[in-house]
């Protein structure tokens, strides 16, 4: 009993409390329920694992995206981390394909281009047009941004590499938008 | 007494019991306090008006931008209402002058193409090289942007009507980013 609260509690958001209600859960319910959940955890680290050309979680290697004979597999969306594919797909408008870097720079945080997953995006430019850099207009999100630009067009300089629009929300009032938030939906202004 | 509460009631978001508290805090102020509030307010009307140029408040006719000799007086930038020239402003990166439509237009609220001051803008436009529409990017907004390049176009095609950036907010991460205003990111998606 100690050692599963021991291993709820490595969780992220449990603590101990939580820990021993989620322990005396599985002790109170069906020796199938538990078994489930046992296989459930097991089945996941044997069956999940990153796609070996865009990093995202899949079953299959290489992922549904990345075979997709539908999707421009000529144009790369650079996102964060996994869950931000689910943003980018919930638009409905988006059919090129993606790569994840699980993370962004970040100097105080110990996070350098080498914690990053670059290396196989930079081989994957031989077949790409365009690269997006969809990565958070946060701090982080920028620096890092920033340095694949560099990256990129060191490596393969005919590769187009774009970044998403910074600006006012859709359905906000301008009168909420920060200073940096006007000046970037200003400089960012397009030909009607 | 009752006259004045009456007065006071007609000011937005004020109630009979504000109305009241009001009234009889002027009661009780000196007599040089009421004259002084008195004043403003009948000087307010005397002195302010619309700037026939741009429709802003100001209390000189033409108003402060529309003679600054330092601004780009051949750039405009359309907005909703007076206060929207104070949000850009901050932004200390807009060197041009404005327009102040008065409002949005709004089929359901009775607002049509002649209750907003669009004929100066029209007339503006033989000493402009580029008109920025600035309304927010709300449904109104929109539509008043997409009838405004329309008209624009129409009067004078050499002048370049542009839009401000619709986009993922500065600092926030594109997690939070709603369906539309993604699809606007990706779309507005700019050459790093």
């Amino acid at each position: 009993m100690s050692r599963l609260i021991e291993e709820f509690r490595k969780l992220p958001g449990i603590g101990t409390k939580s820990a021993q209600r989620l322990a005396f859960h599985v002790l109170r319910s069906s020796a199938q329920d538990a078994e489930a959940l046992s296989l459930a955890i097991r089945e996941l680290k044997l069956h999940l694992r990153l796609c070996s050309v865009c990093n995202n979680i899949t079953d299959v290697d290489p992922c549904g995206y990345c075979t997709s004979p539908v999707r421009n597999q000529r144009l790369v969306c650079v996102v964060e981390e996994p869950t931000n594919i689910a943003t980018i797909e919930k638009t409905r408008s988006y059919n090129g394909v993606y790569h994840v870097l699980h993370g962004t720079l970040s100097p105080i945080g110990g996070v350098g281009p080498e914690q990053l997953r670059i290396a196989n995006l930079l081989t994957r430019l031989a077949e790409v047009d365009e690269i997006i850099l969809a990565t958070s207009p946060t701090t982080e999100g920028e620096a890092t941004a920033g340095f694949l630009a560099i990256e990129l067009r060191r490596t393969r300089p005919e590769v187009k590499v774009t970044r998403i629009a910074t600006g006012v929300p859709a359905g906000s009032d301008i009168e909420y938008a920060d200073e940096v938030t006007m000046t970037r939906a200003m400089e960012g202004r397009r030909e009607f």
